[in-house]
């Protein structure tokens, strides 16, 4: 464990500013930014006034406290146990924060959680009807502007996990052939990636062939590759809790003219975003000029909002306009961390394209952290 | 797609019962359920009174219309429409079912939602913003019935699922010895099963030794086993989308009389467990037993309740006591497929056991699915 009292002090003083007496820790993502390591089931509260509280199953205890020296470690050793820590922990937090400068509550305090993926529907009603006292509201305003800017040990772990994403790739292409099956590749692209250091994918392995390659999201099953398939192969390891995500498509064979175009206006978004991607800059921005390209090559119709998004120790992090909408006016910063190419291209009952990288924001551009081979054409 | 109407039919039955006009599918599980496949993002509403609607991605249309003949399928570009789709077909649902016998509304109509962990926090706080002309409730009272009793087809599934467990063991137990780090035996795990037809496991593999093997849950990390350690292994592999579950716990060298101890109380514990596991009987009975156990050998402050949980689509599905205390009360049914072994047997500060196996519930008690070897001792 190792406490990060800096992002700690941040986040505090964001969640005066935001009115939040405290923030609910319950994701491995925002415990592993604070504390510097995952648990399964993570528990934690960070107060906007004071340290943090851990709250941790009873068997655990010794460890964590060995590791946290003076902080408070509360027990449980089932769920109803837990909960009522939690509850407790607000009430006297409502109290040591009610006369503190900046706390006089208009209504409920509220408290940040987040409310992404990772968090299932069932706790945050169990949370809410626990804790009338307070008002339970997303906590991303607190964690956005402190994740969104990557430090350089960041950037150096979603590198790695960007190289191990290019291992795989590597397998990949070794094996690519006409009778392979999505799982028979998935199942070498994971021991590939596994044996370099990944812990696994933060999404399962997309290897989609032929009309799936349409899909906006993808699967791997037994469906076997064709010749003349266009192959569209998302890989997302993760390394010391960060993610990588490169995605790359194939033609099994010669590309048909209409694949061939599909390919080449890929190719000109990826370049104009690329450029596009600086300090100051909008996704929405981004989407508007794949918009562009799309309109200029004929494929106005197909074109979808979302070509870039955030990447750290979540798979897709702010700005995810895909997720939440309203993520296409934030603002891109200097050492923010993006993909570009998360979209998929597709002509629906024929077959879709898609490239994605991740690059850092600089300001001359999206700098790619891992420079991978666009080839496309397998034999 | 293979659409089971069967289901369907039995859950439009259980809605009107419960005053549900519909449930909203968000989870590939119950999308698998009831249509037989999976996708990455499924949408899907089953009304009380008439034909599923299919919401889906406006690329992947053809697709799923040609599966689908005659059902009605809307599409999406983005997550606005998808969620608009989602308002209008409630709100006609809602015209079309209020003249229907048995629904005349007290207050709002209810609208069913899984609110597992599949379900993240944010979609269902937008479900709720975007439509307040219905009250969002769990869809338990529907699908739990269904659910939890398996078809032969179900059954099949999950022992294939343990089957590869158990191969995923044998690889362990080939590998296990100290100086071996957790990551490079779950990446020969995880080859060994997907060899043999796992998607992936339904967890992340669990690889906890020495003092970890305290933890209630599990990871995989860079640390290496130690002579003298408890290896707490879980693997859940999943096949055809259905889970395994098989737990077990090593001894490097040769077991200290406390780890013995922890060892044999534990298979006492199963071996009751297993013998009581028949239909009409609650978890709650099963935790009484295993507490008696505990008591009888001086465990008792380590004594944890959840011994057995339902295992199915989902890695643990109800009745899931750790997640949703009340299911203690479910009572167990023929042909319900039950883990025994959930919960660790931990002693703080030293080390805990957990052997778990996947039952079938039969009249004479738990027949084990995959019959695996209960030897610990590796050298």
């Amino acid at each position: 464990m190792k406490i990060n009292s800096e992002r700690i002090k941040k986040a505090q003083s964001l969640m005066r500013e935001q009115g939040m007496i405290g923030i609910m820790i319950m994701t491995r993502d925002d415990y592993q930014y604070f504390f510097g390591e995952t648990r399964v089931q993570p528990r934690a509260i960070i107060p906007a006034i004071g340290e943090p509280v851990f709250i941790c199953f009873k068997a655990e205890e010794e460890e964590i406290r060995s590791a946290l020296s003076d902080k408070e470690v509360k027990v449980f050793g089932h769920v109803g146990e837990q909960m009522s820590s939690v509850t407790k922990t607000f009430k006297s937090l409502i109290e040591t924060t009610s006369g503190a400068p900046g706390f006089a509550f208009d209504g409920k305090p509220k408290v940040g959680m987040q409310m992404w993926f990772q968090t299932p529907a069932f706790l945050v009603d169990l949370f809410r009807k626990l804790n009338p006292q307070v008002e339970l509201v997303p906590s991303d305003p607190v964690m956005d502007p402190l994740r969104m800017v990557k430090d350089q040990e960041e950037i150096e772990n979603i590198r790695q996990a960007q190289k191990i994403a290019a291992l795989g790739m590597d397998r990949l292409k070794e094996m690519l052939e006409p009778g392979r099956s999505g799982h028979e590749l998935a199942t070498e692209i994971t021991y590939r990636m596994m044996t370099a250091g990944a812990s696994g994918t933060s999404t399962p392995i997309h290897i989609n062939s032929g009309i799936r390659s349409c899909w906006i999201h993808g699967k791997v099953d037994h469906e076997v590759i064709n010749e003349g398939d266009l192959v569209v192969v998302d890989l997302t390891p993760k390394y010391q809790g960060y993610c990588g995500n490169l995605a790359r498509t194939f033609v099994v064979g010669k590309p048909e003219a209409k694949q061939q175009k599909l390919i080449d206006t890929y190719f000109e978004i990826i370049s104009a975003t690329r450029e596009a991607l600086k300090p100051g800059v909008t996704v929405g921005r981004l989407d508007r000029i794949t918009r562009g390209i799309c309109i200029e090559n004929g494929f106005e119709e197909y074109h979808l909002s979302g070509i870039s998004h955030g990447i750290g120790l979540r798979f897709e992090e702010t700005p995810a306009s895909t997720i939440l909408p309203h993520h296409k006016n934030v603002k891109i910063k200097e050492n923010m961390v993006m993909t570009i190419g998360h979209t998929i291209l597709a002509i629906p009952g024929y077959g879709g394209v898609r490239f994605e990288d991740v690059y850092l924001v600089t300001p001359d551009g999206g700098e790619i952290l891992v420079d991978y081979s666009f080839e496309y054409n397998i034999k």
